[in-house]
């Protein structure tokens, strides 16, 4: 039961969804019910699903158990009985030198086409090459006349694939992808995919995932560009959904009606931090989250983008005050909790402090106040949180933003207590814009403000002492951020660092903390990446290390 | 000033040294020292350095940064200076493609050859294309008339790069190591290595690295082995030295004095982590070491450790009872600590654990106990063990065993706290096993028991509610120890594992408690691996994760 062409168009439907890594079966009933839906709402004639859409991506060490490849077998057992379009997905599949990160494109219970990734990414956050072995045919399938040529991700980013396809007879490229999201990530792809168009002069359909995965967000984003290079369809960043595209078998040109607007860099960030968060939790299954409220910046904008993935019924915010912490700290934090409506409870801190601190006195005896006195602190919020996290079944969201990571401003079992980090990878600077951004959203929507004023205003403080302000032991977020952005980000020496104008002690004093803090971050929650270089995946350190900052 | 040969003999001196992993200065200096040692004192002719000797391994993403190629000139520089013995060594040096994982053979000041790693090992701990690009050129320099053969690694658990050297007319085959400890793992080595040697009838010089770095634990064991893959010297394991093998010019045998005894299973076990926990508490610089005491099996081995590791006096022991605690934990733990000569307190948590309680009265009212108010008595411990480690500058030592990191059975936070977890690879049933085979080795030498037998015979529990035993929760340990063994090293499912022979309902509870408990493993410190798949960069698990454990 081929479909029949009612017209001298071919429709390409773009599924561009969010799967669970792991869940073959559940993925490959999703992939099931939305081909169902492209065809027969839709009239598509072909569906394009993202980069290894049975298994999600990345699937990491799953894909090492031998039974996937039964499960692989019975998903695509049941994808054959889906006829009456042509669907073209990624799985893993066991090939004669080993395991491949592999494209079908299936047709009324047939496989008409087959193509091995060739170009595995073994660098950033990606490990292909623990996994994959690489494929080096071109592979074009022909749909009514038309010849289509396939690629997966990575290989788009090289010449050679595109032109093999090309060379192959290909008239059109698809490109399944599992491309995570950073900042100005959806522009690099737009450009590297418009020169391979224009070089090649091949339209080209680029299918992405969305969703978070533990540390990764894919924000989708799926285009469809011209032969020329021109954008013919942008799917929307952030959202699920199936994105139809036309091409005109005369002319070649592609039609297409979506035409969404990428997000600017802070909403691009926000949006992603929203749907990494309720994929995280959704995804895990908590009944919601629980967060320390403690009247800054950090823990404000965790609450406002906890209560935008979740809704204000399923995050609880807690103060947890002691005797550092400042009138307006308690105002600002009740008043933000209330203005979002969330459960909003105070839980002072003085009782286990003061208990600790006695208990430890004969140990401490003869030695001065230190940091130690603020991780206890730190530690009993850290203990409150998740002992509600334990007789709640909430997950806990630690505060913490990028610049405190880098340099270690944070505290081990205190603040960084909990499941996912969900600004970690936000430098401090980012944090107060993400905030004002939000706020603007909602002015122009004629509500509150959700952070309040004063909240973004006040000089930072991690009230572990009197009068404590963080500029006291760091240089200004704009100056530490920047130096942050070139050692972390760019792998630039403390030399060039110093050239480009930083002030020497400084630039050797940030990036000391940076080193010696590995052993934090090692233990910190896992948290989603927005940039290009987040403390994760991407970035390898050992503890243990003689490597010396350098002049 | 090249040497000249005294008899018609050449004197190999392999350098089994420990290293700090990006310290490159002090890694070359410390070969040059050993060079001119083996130069003037052993009369060796060449010296052979393990892999990547210049950075240590593994280095990973210290290798992206940009200052590398300056720092391993700036070594080369240096190393040239050492004139009258042949050095063959292993630095990361940038080629055509990519950077590579190198050899240089240097003679009074001048490159004579240079090998390119063929084989770049991607799977279990190691990411080498993550870094490198492969080699495909033999490499074969001459010493005395005597055409020598480079491989590194890797190469020889394969066939063809030791083939190419014989093509290109090795006599004796040198192979560069940096070959990570497991249990059985020097066997497997003498086993591949005597099959190459075999093959192609050639002796083999097997130069390992010693010492811990992070999770790994290299293990030294160097050897030579004659043309028949008959032993002809054995390095000991676990300690760092200077071992020499000559080779008859005339007759091509090796001859060597060295020919140390492997140690069996629990001897090899105890000595990785003495050796681990040694180095990465020295490398890192600590004061020394604290940990809980509870009088359970876990924390008197890991105190054994510390103390063979550190010496008594750089160890602190903290009893912290409870209205659980039994008076025989307290005694037996006193026991211990007297018995070894550390520091020993006792810190009673009952008063923290009863202010954490009646601040979430209200918050959990209504509510029944569960395993949060386990985790409460925990956590108290965890924050007294920091708060110790802050304020003396000691690591804390979390006392959790693979059993337990495996099935969750353990508390983030809180038992789990510290920075370097010694026996976190070892499963419940060794643990008992190390402790007698221990208390054996101080039996024989005359002297007290280091673990009480009564610590030893008792049922263990986590004393954290009344009457509690392990294994009201969890199959007896030597069940729980296969089960995890099966799923987690040998990755058979629960399929596989039923029909071995263990009860179906406990099979899938155990391992959908692995499972599950992915998130607890990500936020554990460090720690020592000895098995073939440990729970660190050889078990990449997804957080969020759909995966189903099957039939």
């Amino acid at each position: 039961m081929s479909q029949v062409l009612s017209h001298a168009s071919l429709r390409f439907a773009l599924a561009q969804l969010d799967f669970l890594v792991g869940d073959i079966a559940g993925n490959t009933a999703q992939m099931m019910a939305q081909a169902i839906h492209a065809r027969d709402q839709l009239h598509a004639n072909v569906i394009i699903f993202p980069e290894l859409s049975l298994t999600g991506y990345p699937p990491e060490d799953l894909l090492l158990r031998p039974s996937l490849s039964a499960r692989v077998t019975d998903a695509i057992e049941q994808l054959r009985s889906v006829h009456g379009i042509t669907m073209v997905f990624g799985l893993p599949e066991r090939g004669p030198s080993g395991l491949e990160n592999a494209a079908w494109v299936l047709r009324d219970g047939e496989r008409i086409a087959r193509y091995v990734k060739h170009k595995l990414p073994n660098h950033e956050v990606f490990d292909e090459r623990r996994y994959f072995v690489a494929g080096h045919d071109a592979c074009v399938f022909d749909c009514h006349g038309l010849r289509i040529g396939l690629t997966i991700c990575e290989d788009i980013w090289h010449p050679e694939p595109a032109r093999a396809a090309k060379a192959a007879g290909a008239e059109l490229l698809i490109n399944l992808n599992a491309s995570p999201f950073h900042v100005g990530k959806a522009q690099e792809r737009l450009a590297v995919v418009a020169e391979r168009a224009r070089e090649l002069s091949l339209p080209v359909l680029y299918c992405n995932v969305v969703g978070g995965q533990d540390e990764l967000v894919f924000d989708g984003g799926s285009f469809a560009l011209q032969a020329s290079g021109d954008l013919a369809m942008q799917a929307p960043q952030f959202e699920a959904g199936i994105y139809v595209v036309d091409i005109d078998l005369a002319s070649r040109q592609l039609l297409a009606t979506t035409q969404a607007q990428l997000p600017d860099t802070p909403a691009s960030i926000y949006q992603a931090l929203v749907l990494a968060l309720r994929d995280y939790v959704t995804k895990s299954g908590f009944k919601g989250v629980v967060l320390g409220l403690s009247g800054g910046i950090d823990s404000a904008l965790t609450l406002a983008i906890a209560v935008d993935a979740l809704g204000a019924e399923r995050v609880r915010a807690v103060m947890m005050p002691y005797h550092y912490t400042a009138d307006i700290s308690r105002h600002d934090a009740a008043e933000q909790a209330a203005r979002l409506g969330v459960h909003y409870s105070s839980l002072p801190i003085a009782a286990m402090v003061e208990a600790f601190s006695s208990t430890l006195s004969d140990t401490f005896s003869g030695l001065g106040r230190d940091t130690t006195e603020e991780n206890l602190q730190a530690r009993t919020r850290g203990v409150l949180l998740m002992a509600i996290s334990n007789k709640l079944g909430y997950l806990v969201l630690p505060t913490g933003n990028k610049s405190e990571m880098s340099v270690g401003y944070c505290t081990l079992y205190g603040d960084m207590a909990g499941g996912f980090a969900v600004i970690k990878d936000v430098p401090k600077v980012m944090v107060f814009e993400l905030c004002r951004w939000r706020n603007a959203q909602a002015t122009a929507a004629g509500e509150a403000e959700i952070v309040p004023t004063r909240v973004i205003d006040r000089p930072p403080s991690a009230e572990l002492a009197p009068d404590q302000k963080d500029e006291d032991s760091l240089p200004p977020y704009p100056v530490l951020d920047e130096i942050l952005r070139r050692y972390v980000e760019c792998d630039e020496s403390a030399h060039d660092i110093i050239a480009a104008g930083f002030e020497a002690e400084q630039v050797r004093h940030v990036l000391r903390l940076v080193d010696i803090n590995e052993y934090k971050r090692r233990q910190a929650a896992v948290g989603p990446r927005i940039s290009r270089r987040g403390f994760g995946k991407d970035r390898r350190y050992p503890i243990v290390n003689g490597w010396t900052i350098g002049k």
